[in-house]
Formats: structure tokens, C-alpha cells, sequence
């Protein structure tokens, strides 16, 4: 059973990504980038931003202070879905829980969940998605990630901005991560001998799985089009919390695959 | 020691004291007053502010937003050792631990050593006390200080500003005092409310569902009986896992049903 090393550290951190869905306030991106430099992340993403070219913006680099090169870095992506591409493990951040979607833990829990998925799981990555400025994030962005992360504020006054918001899961984050340095917390089996096929699928296979099945819903005739219900929402709160491998992705879609094969087979009868 | 009722939880957080030494932004005083707001807090001091009458900065009421009335009810005091009075457990916040003065802990050891003060002593009260925005508290303001309370921040960048610091410590405060008083934090749904089709699926269910799922992969012949192979005992695995619920054992259960009928049309056309 090793330690983390200084450098497993850094690693580590490197790991874990924090993404902005389409922020309207330049000044509120820089002061996010500072926010996660405190904490010794560096990863910034932005969904389809309100604004061209960060950086160009004196208010964002005014409130970015010395954390300038985070915003010059920081990654633009036209879909959440693209932002989530390689996360296997994603914590929407809301102030207010909400009644369906995936289950809900609040930033602490959050943190700890994550060190435990990075140590478990060697291409592991995490994201910390946060929404826009007025209305946070959609029910479909929602829908992207594996958890709700809830930040418990006042409940008579919970008016954190996403910036204020990020500062504390990146806190908790760096909090969890860093406490685990020193301590031999990275379990007895050795990592690199884990087949890729036990590794958590990403965001990205998952998506792919999920379309796969409703084309095969269609064919079996379960899923109307026309009415489609709530089937596919189900659906993807099922295979979002259920933590996939990719050799269990790759099962389903070879169900799905077997499904439409055999409907089509029916039809040239 | 009895458990807190809900009560005591209020008069708990009106025992903890928020102290800025000699401020020079009212921007920062501010944005201070809507950090500890958020966090359930409103006791607000100022030590010897560089500006007169905190709620006639126009900066001030904008970044307090919602909190302005932490701001008007913040009280003032000429030294540190008047804003103190009262207090019986003083944590100095420092970006930096210091060689010298009391001894040094960090903001969640601070906020767990709080809680505990609180509770052995009904008249005790804590005091979270940080310095000016440029050189933070000299020696003399934290040898008044029973602590010295410290944030681990990035050591490459530790870049934070008071209201983001009282923030960071709001929210440790916050998170201890609730926690302790079986307080939930997240939102309470209210279970005798839930529907049946949102609890968890008995193991019978479970088990009829993996028989009919196995005559399903046999229907769409994506399992050959001669040649299983691990497809079934993979699939256990998935579903025991995922924590199915009543309803989407019944989801899951009408896909099979489509497969099975849609593969017997095939077959009787």
C-alpha cells in the first residue's frame, strides 16, 4: 500500500474539472478562476459563454488577479455535453435541490465521494458543473451529470454567486484531496493491473449508450415517438446513477444492437 | 449533553461573532455581510473602519445584495480588544500560519473546537476575527486571539480576500453547528410521501426481473442458452448494484415484454 507522493498530488488535482454553462459575466469567470487557483486547481471549462474571448475583458482579468493564467486556459466548448466528454464523474451544483433527477449530496459528501472514485478508479475524472448567473442550471444539464451537489446556505437568504459557489466545492475538494496526502489511503490492489474494461465509462459513452437504447426501444415498439412519455428521463437516471464500467456499456449497446437486428429481421420477413 | 432543539440552533449561530480589523474597502465590508449571511450569521463587527458609516457606500449595498441588514446592524468598536468584549474563544484567520502566538489550527478544527465551546458553556461565544485587506492582523491583534486559525490555501497562490476568508470559515462554522444539531442539511423529503414506485425493489422483484430479462436476451438471440457465457451473472451484477426502484423494475420489465412479443411477430409472420 503506497502513499501519495507530492507529485501523485498534483496528479490527483489535475483530475478534477469545473465548468461554467454559459456564463453571462465576464467578471464573474475571472473571479471564478481565482477562486479554484486558491485551492490548487486550474482546470476551468465554459459552456457556450455569453462573450467572446475572456481574457479581453478588463473586469474578468481585474477580478482573475493573479490567477490570469487559469482564464487564458480555461477550455470553450458549445455543449455541456462536449464539456462532460472524459468526466466519469460530474456534481451539478445547485442552491435548491430538486424533487426528480439524480440523488443529492451536499458539497462535503461531494468531495469525499470523489477522492474515493480518483483513488479507486485510475482514469477516473471529475467535474463540478455550476449554471448561469440567473437561473443556474436546466433540468437537461441536470440530466448530463451523475449527481446533484447542494450547497446548504441559508435557507432564508442562500443567495451565493456561482463564483462563491465554486469557492466552497473547490474548498471541500481540496479539503478532501489534500488530507488524503500522507495517509495510506490508496487501496492494497495494484491500479495498473485493472482491466480498462472495469475503468468507469465517460460521460461521453454513456450518451452514446443512451441514444443507442432509445433507437432499440423504438424498434421493439416500447417507445412510441409520438409519445414518448418519460422513458428516456428514466432511463438516463437509471445509467447515469448506476456508476457503468465500460464492459457493461458495451454489453447494452450490444443488447440494443441485437434488439434492432431482430426487429429488422421481422420486417424483411 | 441534550440535543439541540431547533431553537437552541438559532441562538447557537447568534453566538458566533464576525470581526473585521480596520477595513478599507466598503465593498469588502459588503460582500463580508452577505458571506455570513448566507451561512445562517448576522453578527457583524468593524474595528476602527478607513471610512465612516459602512451603509452610505453605494459599493457596499451593491455587493451586500440581499444582506444589508447585517451591514446597518454591524456594530463599530475603536480597538480590537473592545470588539472582543464578550468573546470567550477568539480564532485569529490568517492566510499564513505564524511561528509565534497561539497555537495554529485550521478553519474546519476551528469550527469543530467552536461547536464544542458552545456546547460545554451556555454562555460562551466565539469570535472569527480577520485583518485588513493589505497586510492582514499584526502580532498585538492576534495575541488577543486565543487561536490562531489558518486556511490551507494553495501555497503557490493563496490569494484570498477577506470576504471570500469568511466565507470559507462561515461555512465551516455553519457546517459544524448544523450537523451537530441533527439538523439535516439537505432538504427533508418528507417519506411517508414518497410513492411506492420511488422505493427501493424487493430482491423478489429483482430476481423475476433478471428471469424475464434472460428470456428477453434469449428472444432478440443476444444470449444463446448453449453459450451463455457471463452475460447473466454480468447483468446481476448491474442491476442488484444500481439500486432499482419499484418503477423502473416495472420500466425495465415492459422493455422486456416488447422484445419478447416483438420477436414472436417475427416469427408467426
Amino acid at each position: 500500500m503506497s502513499a501519495f507522493s507530492i507529485q501523485d498530488a498534483a496528479q490527483t488535482f489535475a483530475r478534477v474539472d469545473f465548468v461554467m454553462v454559459q456564463p453571462s459575466h465576464p467578471g464573474n469567470v475571472g473571479a471564478a478562476a481565482r477562486a479554484i487557483k486558491t485551492m490548487g486547481f486550474e482546470r476551468l471549462h465554459l459552456v457556450a459563454p455569453r462573450f467572446t474571448d475572456v481574457t479581453r475583458h478588463s473586469e474578468a482579468i481585474a477580478l482573475a488577479s493573479g490567477a490570469v493564467d487559469v482564464l487564458e486556459n480555461a477550455q470553450i466548448h458549445g455543449t455541456l455535453s462536449d464539456a462532460l466528454g472524459t468526466s466519469t464523474l460530474a456534481f451539478a451544483l445547485t442552491a435548491r435541490p430538486r424533487d426528480l433527477g439524480p440523488s443529492v449530496c451536499d458539497i462535503r459528501q461531494a468531495a469525499d465521494a470523489s477522492l474515493e472514485h480518483l483513488q479507486s478508479h485510475i482514469h477516473a475524472r471529475i467535474a463540478i458543473v455550476v449554471g448561469t448567473e440567473r437561473s443556474g442550471l436546466t433540468n437537461q444539464d441536470i440530466a448530463l451529470c451523475q449527481r446533484i451537489c447542494h450547497i446548504p446556505a441559508n435557507p432564508h437568504y442562500s443567495s451565493l454567486n456561482v463564483a462563491q459557489a465554486l469557492q466552497l466545492a473547490a474548498w471541500e475538494m481540496r479539503y478532501a484531496l489534500a488530507s488524503s496526502q500522507g495517509l495510506t489511503l490508496l487501496p492494497s490492489t495494484d491500479k495498473s493491473a485493472v482491466a480498462a474494461g472495469s475503468e468507469p465509462a465517460s460521460n461521453e459513452k454513456i450518451q452514446a449508450l443512451l441514444t443507442h437504447w432509445e433507437e432499440a426501444m423504438i424498434a421493439v415498439e416500447f417507445l412510441n415517438p409520438a409519445h414518448p412519455k418519460k422513458l428516456m428521463p428514466r432511463t438516463r437516471h437509471l445509467f447515469m446513477r448506476s456508476g457503468l464500467t465500460n464492459d457493461e456499456v458495451d454489453m447494452l449497446r450490444g443488447v440494443c444492437t441485437a434488439m434492432i437486428r431482430n426487429s429488422r429481421q421481422k420486417g424483411t420477413k
